[in-house]
């Protein structure tokens, strides 16, 4: 059996609890074992014995070692792009103006439905090979954009074809009820109807990990999407909402209600919320590309959520309308700088706390007997990640074992 | 005499006044003749015996062509990096404390003279090439880390050799009169004797392409400034000013007074301040990063810029302390969202708009006589340059003539 061993390294393990912040350990050795870390810790308590069968070795020549990072919430997969309407608007264009030139998620939804397979892999391979050049090694894609059958079908068959011809892990989940569709306009049950029927069958396909929603008054109620998740407890599936972003509606508490992995958005997480969150375990996954894009002002409450020992997750969001991000480090300084996170907990929400929000417990940390999904940086210290703008440190990504 | 030949393009000009928004062509054709653009146009109207003198004839695959990007105000060279102070302040350590710890100017001021002219060149050289990743191909490097003849001279020196092994024109300020350092600490005037002295002595060693100055109560007042404006007319250099970045200290009419090229921050510049910058043609130059980083509220005045008429460039004023950025495609999407100038304006600033602050007449626009610096975008229109965060669209960059 044949170990490969990492030294002249500092890793930021992230493991909780650890006795310094990001779980570092300086002048650290890592030991891979196959797709698995075998063992991690300071170079001078490496085992002999362990040392001796170690067949590969390699200089890390003074790298941060880190979890490979995770995106646990985008919407990778869909066709054209919104940057005509965000020229109109910057151009002064009315809300009316905007709708009768084809804006809004509608004008996606065609955009995504006209395209082939072919054109939507192309495209979104494009954008995930943005966030691989940052190390990220596990991804979320939801659906949301084909929003019948055999659209939302396809984008989830793209979303697979991606995790199959990438090194890399993705992680699908069905977001029927992200909007009705024009075709059910005015007949948000009917679609949700629909949405019902779609689930199982997609499910069944084995392209379904996990099953969201977008809860809100312009989308679905707290009591549509408790049908909804009863259909996914019922298959087995996790459960995650889009709760809180522009009003309360007690999204959180149905979300803890069915024991959903996380919720996201969150601006207007009220103290009910966070508590009913707190008990279930699930993840805030704050999302500050869309906070930005779309100029909120209202910030997420993260001191309450501190208070409730919710853990926080941080992602792209990547989506044409409200986030056209396919920067995770972007994230990282965004959560810190408009969010005020400190950036260990920024980096815990791109690495530990966000496979908890996907519900992963074989990564997010560097410990043995976990995946060995990492990611080698050019900087000195872990606070580099989320204070530079642009820059790219990464200078090597091993994702389950093997150099990427 | 060898002519080459770019077709299968979409051109964006940027030439002022042109029928289309963006100077744009489509199917468009650039005959570039050495370093220089000899023609540029719809692709049916190229003359044939310039089209039969083309021996070279590239394919541009659907490219957008635009001219090379300026980012017209950085402070590129300096020694070590703020993130620990980021990372302290965001645990919630108090000014005395972070100051205690070595943070603010001062940490820089000690980084950059300890620094080896070698390390100094290597640390600037990799956020150099992530800005050329992005299609720059000219920056302006500010001194004013030094704040002493040997260590400003240190300063550009390393700027002029990043300009010597890199395929890009730099273009030095002296920026002396950035702080004043501790050595002088209280005597601000006798520190401005010392930077008096410096001037002559570094543009003598023809180091030094412009002069900057940080107007600001916190630093230089405008009768300071004046008298180093004096020395820099004597000397026939184009001036540039931090100005009104804190509060409005009149440092605009200062600038405007002595011609200069431009004044650079200005979120609290005055309605006379903008009327003084438009009758010398003064250019204001925006500062996103800064303003993000800093998680400033008071907004620049654009609308009163544009009624003005005074022409507006954006920059990165990649920085350690106040915009740790090196990604200018980043500055166009954070003009456009938190300045709500439109992708349009956005373009000119990096790019013509950019150029006049530095000056330079000859680059900066797509036409016949100027400088064959252009860019390659795998994008459909111009407005996905500044809709995407994160992406960079970058496929080539033509210098000076010379694929890079």
């Amino acid at each position: 059996m044949s170990l490969s061993l990492w030294t002249y390294c500092a890793v930021a393990t992230m493991q909780p609890g650890a006795a310094h912040a990001y779980g570092l350990i300086d002048d650290a050795a890592l030991v891979v074992d196959g797709s698995m870390l075998r063992w991690v810790g300071p170079r001078r308590d490496l085992p002999a014995d362990l040392l001796n069968r170690c067949t590969h070795q390699h200089d890390a020549a003074g790298a941060l070692i880190t979890p490979g990072l995770i995106d646990c919430h985008t919407h990778l997969v869909y066709g054209g792009d919104r940057s005509h309407e965000f020229e109109l608007r910057l151009n002064g264009a009315s809300y009316e103006e905007i709708a009768q030139s084809g804006g809004g998620i509608v004008s996606t939804v065609l955009a995504t439905r006209t395209a082939s397979p072919e054109a939507l892999t192309a495209q979104a391979q494009r954008r995930l090979q943005q966030l691989l050049a940052e190390g990220v090694t596990t991804l979320e894609i939801k659906s949301g954009y084909g929003l019948d059958l055999a659209q939302e079908r396809k984008c989830l068959q793209v979303a697979r074809t991606l995790g199959q011809s990438n090194a890399v892990a993705i992680r699908t989940t069905f977001l029927g009820a992200h909007a009705v569709p024009p075709e059910f306009a005015g007949r948000t049950d009917d679609y949700l109807d629909e949405v019902l029927r779609m689930l199982p069958v997609l499910h069944a396909e084995g392209l379904v990990d996990a099953v969201d929603a977008f809860c809100e008054r312009i989308a679905f109620s707290p009591a549509q999407i408790a049908r909804l998740f009863d259909a996914a407890r019922a298959l087995g599936l996790p459960m995650k909402l889009h709760a809180e972003q522009l009003s309360d509606s007690g999204g959180a508490q149905l979300a803890a209600r069915f024991g959903a992995t996380s919720c996201d958005h969150l601006e207007w997480l009220s103290d009910a919320g966070a508590a009913a969150m707190a008990a279930v375990h699930s993840v805030a996954v704050l999302l500050p590309g869309a906070f930005y894009f779309l100029r909120e002002t209202k910030l997420p409450p993260v001191d309450l959520l501190r208070c409730h020992q919710v853990p926080i997750a941080i992602a792209t969001d990547s989506n044409p309308g409200s986030s056209p991000c396919t920067s995770l480090l972007l994230m990282l300084n965004m959560a810190c700088t408009l969010f005020r996170l400190t950036p260990e907990e920024a980096l815990a929400g791109v690495t530990r706390h966000a496979a908890q929000a996907l519900g992963l417990t074989d990564r997010g940390v560097l410990a043995p007997g976990l995946r060995a999904d990492f990611v080698l940086w050019d900087v000195q210290r872990p606070a580099q990640l989320s204070y530079a703008l642009g820059a790219n440190p990464c200078r090597q990504t091993i994702f389950n074992g093997t150099p990427r």
